[in-house]
């Protein structure tokens, strides 16, 4: 007889963790946002979201049924012990470098590409972290604390040194950060993106803000102004041939949304993200 | 004294049945769908939107006052009666058809399309499908069961034969019907729908989930990545020339959408659908 | 490293079938209901609402820890075919008998309690049901259909012959329906029950809706003035020297409810009946 | 074939005003309020509301289906003119009571009741009004208007004079109100009140607002502490020997409760109501 | 320590009355809207949504920082009485105009730009309104009432004259309106409106609602096919060259959007028309 | 003009901090919290709510106008910093009771009340803590982590020692909990804790969650089986002899209720808690 177990694991990525050579893995991190919590609820709802799209993509002509990809589920993360989380999240993208997995993480609030950039470094020490984002998120520090949804980009600028972020789709910042990000150079065209990052490896993370509003409300701050889905996707796929090492998909509140649009939005997302940049990954 | 009886019909179509060329029902089915229930209560949530609309189409620049339009309410469509349910719908188009009426159906899920495509193809042999729709619902069956939302073409295409459907706006399939389509032909440009359809009567059935989420959230199963509202009107006036023997609207659910444009932009799509395909039938 | 795979199971009940006595199994059956749909929706909410819940419960000073449960996900019920959906919730129970496991069922409409009926009646042949239900569902047939969540009850009677049923809390019926039931004298106090159940095995079916809407309003029919959560919990309490043999908690619909209570309170319930029902079967 | 014209009326008030000697009118006052709005959607929630209801009440073993009732409709009230719509209730009430009907208004907000009262103290000169409600509505003036839900009552007291007013269920109010509902001795016990009108005509005005918000959070104006479903079912059956001259039901705001629980309450409220107070009218 | 007095003004605009050349006030007005209410929540919707914002537009180059401005907060319009109301917004706009502010209104429904412009126009008799709107409101009178959100432009025009109104991304309008706005030559494209208005002090009047339902579904009547933000911005700024003495933003009703969406959408406007239109007024 | 500047205190609470001997302070506390979020936009829901409510209590025939108090708005807490967060709270606290004002927290979670009660013992060190509850609280760490709301009066009992907490209302907790709550004698029933705590300076701590889900379903572990309103207020009234010197008001979530009938619950018990305890400390 046969049984559902329904959104257990994202869409198609049911395999045993051994036998897959990419792993999904859920970062419930939700401390520090100030406007609008409930990041911790994102991995769970784009999983629900997944089985409402097909495995297939039209666009791409690639199917995720020809990949062997594991959804391990969600880190337990301590409550409101933000250094012990960051640790954790670590811990855990270490243990997948360690096993040879490409890792894909998903947030949880901006914050968690700190710890996967902290470690993934350390395996490629000419690492670019390309941004899609609304926010510059380059802050000294948000409220007197240094880590922070508001600070990431910063804290990673601070960890890679000149030229190791690519920002793309920002339309919001303060003055400051907009001072900041000419001065290190962090704002970027798609093409010169692609001229930069031609020989380096990249970790990719993409805040779900960078859609517009209309077509993904449910994040923790929406900025009106933003691209339409179509447009996302072309400008991820203009990334193509780049050699992604990791990413992530973050700040996806779907508590602020009953249309379920944005997490149906973000699982088209991760669905694309995955048939482009582990497509060479492995094949069944 | 002035007395309202609100929302009880569609905007300005409340001339009785005797007197009007062009009559709209209601066909509440909703018992196929996997992700989203809730099509059921689309007809009347679309009556209720319409009241906020004008009868005036300025793009138009027609007038839903000049045509003598009956809504006649919802089908009483048998609970879990799959079988009955779309019997009763032929029948109502068979109906509708003997007494030389222009029909219009409001879903309701997408098999709502079957029934009437079975009794006009009776009337009219060389009839022509033009769907509109994210999905291209081609499956030769659905979790085993060969009448379903998802197979809904399929089984359309199995009564018509070769090009019997054109299918404009489909951005959602597995490989198996991407392959299908491509080898009965049935995805189309709108130019090469003008031509193969100039000399045919037509058949319209429009998935409300051919817009994009950003505009339309509560259908079924939304898909990432649709039309604009406006791109959806320009298509749909494409078509002006054709020889449109009947159309519906599908898979609205309004419980998923509490801001409630869904269900005014199915009002506004039913306004100018009406003006651009009933115009020449009936003018008082 | 800790991993968490959220809401895959209800609370504790996370044992592999071999090893477990009790069996809790998820039926989405949603296809008669006529006034709200989404009960398709209610197992994976009861399992994600129980996680808010403790394992421990003070009134009984019992825990389900000390259990072996197996919660075995959802059946994979087919579309819009109910005489096979109906057929797949018999076989799943015949399964389950076969196996030597206490079955039970969350639905789903309340349709699902008549299978499970005619499955156990042929192992237990005096099977007794006590439906706890604010109505009677006693019609012969609803909108032309013999089986649908308004004619469940007559349909297990239809089965189980005089004196089969037990009802308890219906506070809505149409007139017939009430004439019907004093004709086969269903309509329970407490004490009867107890006296006419013990010496019987007894099915117990639990509709949601027994509750008051202002505790449970996310069902398909709320019907107002109903129990407290305390009153459903002392009545429930009063039957537990009886001879269970399975039961069934139907008819959440947890669309219409965004404060979750009812989910939750559905949760409680669950915990509560199989804290009652299940103790003496199995202790770890 | 059989067609279903939903909600277009009341459950089972399907007659032809000519027939009936009960009518009921929706009257979509919605300008006053000061805390939250949407009483102008209250009489069509009610309708919808009340399909999911027996016509049949256990409680009183009486059937809507043994009357002639005509729901009317709602009265297409002037925008933004207080004035207007007042006189334009009352021209109603007064056309009801020259046809000899038996009225029955539904709200829109408090205010109605002050029409309804003005007409039909021409025809009872010793009407009494009994008003259940959280609130006392004694206010002289609200935000310096002399007309408003929170000045009702005081406006109905100077047309009718002492002794005009009974007040049941009163939980809110101002110092100033308190003292004046003492003066004018407006709050009663339900035993007193059966005395008092034992020999008057009645009018009843029922605030939704009289029940808990637990049981209807969809009010304008909640109150924390009242009644629970049954305890208002049971305080309006104490005044079934009263000679009830027409009662009206008011303050239901369906926007702010997405659970429907509370159109629901107030549709089953409606149903006993009209069992209660119009089954010697007549009967079929 | 430092407080935090949470969104008791606009952001930024936290200086007292009498050192700030620019004033924003709500006018919470709520009355004649027939479609759906709640305008009245819009002024306090905003400044929260204001928060989740920067004060700094990278679009612009411009900071909020930089100006000196006060939220007075809202005026307490009295309850049911239009004509009051309207007045009272009059005699605010000219008390700040007596005291030489620049006036910046938040709705509330569209009427409240009536009594703007007919105090602004004692001071600027060749006083030009531009409207950004979905919808003409150019109705002679609407539901039998002259004042009326549907009639608010064409009493405007009465005032001003021949020539007095642009109307910008009108969209829908009875046949009437539009016949009226083309006799009165109300419609314009941009750079027609820059040449007319060159010379001459303007009144902005923006209705939210030009923006699309996609990205503005929270407003009083919502009209598909609207402008996407980046277009509203753009059209906005193409004005920049304007000498506007003053501006309002109407009909935003929050209640309507659980995702908020449309409160921050709104905010941002502000944000830019500030930013455009007060710039050289005043600089700390 | 009059101007009304909506929602910036709690109600009647508008005094200047210099003037007033009773303060209130919102806490937003919102880090800990595993299962729903939401806390932080407690205290401003409750002032809003408040509005909805009159400053007169019937049932105390006590008034807030009567009472001179100061609503001071919220801490601005660090974000993601809890060890921060709960110093500022103690800090606030001692600056109350430093300037010799009553202080009452509005939460935020419930770990807020550890700091209020670490600053209290030191001028009070007999302090009793009564605790008004769903849940014990009483886990010596909660996921790893020894400050949680899961943990909080284990924290308090530890600095105040045996005899140092009274809890009421509590229905949930773990097996070791329940042990650990009798081993030290902290379950009460009223009649005992009057006695205990004659003599007693004491500080409230009421968890919203005391109340029924049904009549407060926004808070962030709702429990089935609690308080009625009149229930909690009855047994909060017993309490009104003692020797109150703080109280606070904790986990309100108000995400999770679009009726705010949760609000407008807290506001009312908030209303009623500062006429009991804070009556003989001021008076106009």
């Amino acid at each position: 007889m046969e049984l559902q177990s329904n959104a257990s694991n994202f869409l198609a990525a049911g395999f045993r963790y051994e036998e897959s050579p990419i792993v999904i893995v859920g970062c419930p991190l939700d401390i520090t946002s100030t406007f609008r919590p409930g990041t911790r609820f994102a991995p769970q709802a784009i999983r629900e979201a997944s089985w409402g799209l097909e495995t297939y993509s039209p666009l791409l002509d690639r199917d995720l049924e020809d990949l062997r990809i594991c959804d391990v589920g969600d880190l337990n993360l301590p409550q409101g012990n933000l250094a012990g989380a960051l640790e954790m999240v670590q811990g855990y993208v270490a243990a997948l470098t360690g096993d040879g997995k490409f890792p894909i993480l998903i947030g949880g609030e901006h914050l968690i590409s700190l710890p996967a950039v902290n470690e993934l470094v350390k395996h490629h020490p000419d690492l670019l972290v390309i941004q899609l984002d609304a926010h510059a998120d380059l802050r000294q520090e948000y409220l007197g604390e240094s880590l922070s949804h508001a600070t990431v980009m910063r804290r990673i600028a601070d960890v890679l040194g000149n030229g190791g972020i690519c920002q793309l789709g920002v339309r919001s910042s303060t003055r400051e950060e907009m001072i900041s990000a000419k001065e290190m150079g962090s704002l970027y065209e798609t093409g010169e993106v692609l001229r930069l990052a031609a020989s380096r490896p990249v970790y990719l993370t993409v805040d779900l803000d960078v859609l517009d509003p209309g077509v993904a409300p449910g994040v923790s701050t929406p900025e009106p102004g933003g691209l339409t889905f179509e447009q996302a996707i072309s400008l991820i796929s203009s990334l193509s041939s780049l050699r992604v090492v990791g990413f992530d998909l973050v700040e996806l509140s779907p508590l602020y949304d009953p249309t379920q649009q944005s997490a149906i939005a973000a699982a088209k997302l991760l669905r694309e993200l995955i048939l482009l940049f582990c497509w060479d990954i492995d094949r069944k």
